[in-house]
């Protein structure tokens, strides 16, 4: 998949170098010569990557990425540190500054490459879930990097490994109320792992009971593990495997011997990641639900069922059974609002939806119109039972007050009803509306706290 | 990235060859032996990628694919047709039967992972749009397959090759109202493809201006151009150019010399794909701002403003900008739904929140709470700004009535109006809000049509 990336060095030699490697992979190139104009071409134009050098004059790679990291709109790029030095101090300082990965020059072909494709793949799918600007902005999703610590705080995590000694040093970075598995069974590990939700899973590839890489891939491949972040440990000795195991997805790698630090920024990384990506798909599912529901009572608004309706009349060709629609409307309402104030009004408004679901039938649906204002939809309705369901969500409520701050501690109301059958196949969902609504009104002037059904 | 694949194959040597070599790729690969076979598993677990043989007794691929392709859980699910056969009408049945891609035996390795790895990209994109089934549903996407010929209607395509009949051939899939724009210059092809929005682009890969995989590549990375499918012509000795072109993104590709059946089969397959992409971006757009607007008025709904005020709230530490609340109600609006009905009180409400949204300056906002009553949120307001913002909001709807379907052809109304100033730097949103709604009753016990400031 091409991409485009930003390479940032101070030395010439060194950018021409990195961008015709990348130009021959057919990478989309774009260059910076400091930390300064790196900044202001992250700002300008977008980017998937950034490969960027430590050893800069005025600002150097780590504050660069470090400024990157902070900035909500950019704190999502992918960065990856380029260093000559090999000080694991460095190494840990770049990760800690929030860089996804540091690589050694003279840099290796294959491991860059494997690594750019690793976290393009993750960046893919974030960008994917964004949506608008706008759109995240409504939703309110923060990314607030200060807490980022608290992300290793209550881990579920998994460590598939030989040495019990490297489960522990892994199990130490994680905070309070974590708890590290510490397995040597890939299949063992596998099945658990389809079962408990880790938030985060260690494979070491040196494993002695299976093939370790075959376990990634399996918890690749299925549905429940798809999306949890595997760091694998590996020797410094073989960069072969590293490779492999990123192409099959995994998200990081921690080279032995393990050092702490390195792997807590590394799983941090991930964590963070995978937060993000879970809130953001968890904002959109809330959205969508949001939509089509009643913020107050929780039942399905005015525009969840009409949809609802004008689909089931778009399938009545196929299958002839009857809909019944009951409109209820509560009696007096006003008047609760007038004495007891709002909040007693959306108490009462709150109790009768949760008795009208407790009424309706599993294939049926009760939703709020507004106001004081329901609507129930009953399908394969005969007028028999559409009555009967009428009539027992309006003796529900009638035969017990409902409890509210009152000064009796209770309120008492009653709903009038009205009930209309289809009239013929080719009625509209909207003409029937209208006869469940005459026959409401019907019941209002009726005296109210009754059934009527639509002629 | 790893993947479940599901091999079908009557022929129990092909089903082993297959797992093995799949299998070596750390592949998670399950096997049938038939096609019924085949579409229980598909019912029963979840798959990433169908292999399936074309000859098979009872149930052939043509059909299994098919029956994939119907049905709208499984209709996006990648299916290649593996065949001894290279005819090249059997090709074309498979491809107009939904299968993705056509592979002949013996299966050279590099053109089959290269194709998995494409194919597999573009359903993990999709997989991530998806969110919940129930939520699908909610959002009413419909995929009626039926329908696909309708996606060649009306299509803006790019063709950018050196041989103007080939453009013409590609020019002749595309039905009424469709654009094909023939051009020989990658450079010229690129800039054009940034400002136009094309549906599907072509690119021959034996291109004499410049590097077709170059363009390709730009294509991919650029955020503009991301997701147009793009499809390549190549020459069936250049199988290399085929996976290298898969590799940078490419949906799919074109043997020469071009047959329009198959050239036309391909063409859907991604079309179908991209637009299957695009509405389901776009009802989560469309969900998420339902979720904040009111459905009538398109206001900011309640959800929306009590959200907007709480971030304000937070802000305030950092600048000491006041916040003035305006909140509205019109008077008497319970008798126009009375005496006019409530479609000429919706008419009410509309036109109100039209001239609500004049009023107010961009970075103001204008939301309905809920029934008759609203709420402006002036941010950086003065005590005699605020005020004056609200005296114009009563006087514009005072001073001229709203046209609707009464005798006289309009109805006037009047609003009330309470504004409040924040009281301290400490006063919460909720406490400031209760201040102005006070101001509100004040307005209306005063004789409506008046703006009151809070104390």
């Amino acid at each position: 998949m091409s991409a485009r990336v930003l390479v940032v060095d101070d030395i010439p030699v060194n950018v021409r170098l990195l961008e015709a490697k990348l130009s021959a992979e057919y990478y989309d190139v774009v260059t910076a010569s400091s930390g300064a104009e790196a900044l202001e071409m992250i700002k300008s134009a977008p980017l998937d990557i950034v490969l960027l050098d430590v050893m800069m004059p005025e600002m150097d790679g780590f504050e660069v990425c470090r400024r990157i990291k902070a900035e909500p709109a950019t704190a999502l790029l992918p960065v990856i540190m380029v260093t000559a030095l090999n000080e694991q101090s460095d190494r840990i300082t770049g990760l800690e500054a929030g860089a996804d990965d540091f690589l050694t020059k003279p840099v290796r072909d294959m491991a860059l490459f494997a690594r750019l494709r690793s976290l393009l793949r993750v960046k893919m799918l974030l960008d994917e879930l964004r949506l608008r600007e706008e759109t995240s902005r409504q939703m309110n999703i923060l990314r607030d990097i200060e807490k980022r610590d608290e992300l290793l705080h209550g881990q579920k995590v998994l460590f598939v490994g030989d040495q019990p000694e490297e489960g522990e040093l892994i199990a130490s970075i994680f905070k309070e109320n974590s708890h590290t598995e510490i397995m040597t069974d890939p299949g063992d590990a596998l099945a658990k792992a389809l079962v408990e939700k880790y938030d985060l899973v260690f494979v070491s590839l040196s494993l002695s009971a299976g093939d370790p890489l075959r376990l990634c891939s399996q918890l690749r491949s299925n549905l429940v593990t798809r999306h949890v972040p595997i760091l694998v440990l590996v020797e410094e000795s073989e960069p072969d495997q590293i490779t492999k195991a990123l192409e099959l997805g995994v998200n990081d790698y921690i080279m032995r011997p393990i050092n702490v630090s390195e792997a807590r920024a590394r799983s941090l990384t991930q964590s963070c990641y995978r937060r993000y990506h879970d809130e953001l798909r968890g904002a959109l599912e809330k959205s969508v639900d949001m939509a089509f529901t009643d913020g107050l009572t929780g039942l399905y608004n005015r525009r969840y069922v009409t949809r609802h309706l004008a689909s089931l009349a778009q399938s009545k060709g196929t299958d002839d059974n009857d809909t019944a629609l009951i409109m209820v409307d509560i009696d007096h309402f006003k008047s609760v609002n007038d004495i007891y104030g709002h909040d007693v009004g959306d108490e009462v408004l709150k109790e009768f939806s949760k008795r009208l679901q407790l009424v309706v039938r599993g294939q049926d649906l009760a939703s709020r119109l507004g106001g004081e204002e329901f609507l129930i939809v009953v399908t394969n309705a005969t007028v028999e039972n559409a009555e009967r369901v009428a009539e027992r969500i309006r003796n529900d409520i009638a035969s017990e007050p409902i409890s509210a701050a009152t000064p009796s501690g209770h309120v008492q109301v009653t709903v009038s009803v009205g009930v209309a059958m289809p009239h013929s196949t080719t009625e509209t969902p909207d003409r029937q509306l209208k006869r469940a609504d005459v026959a409401l009104y019907e019941a209002k002037r009726g005296g109210r706290d009754r059934v009527v059904m639509a002629a």
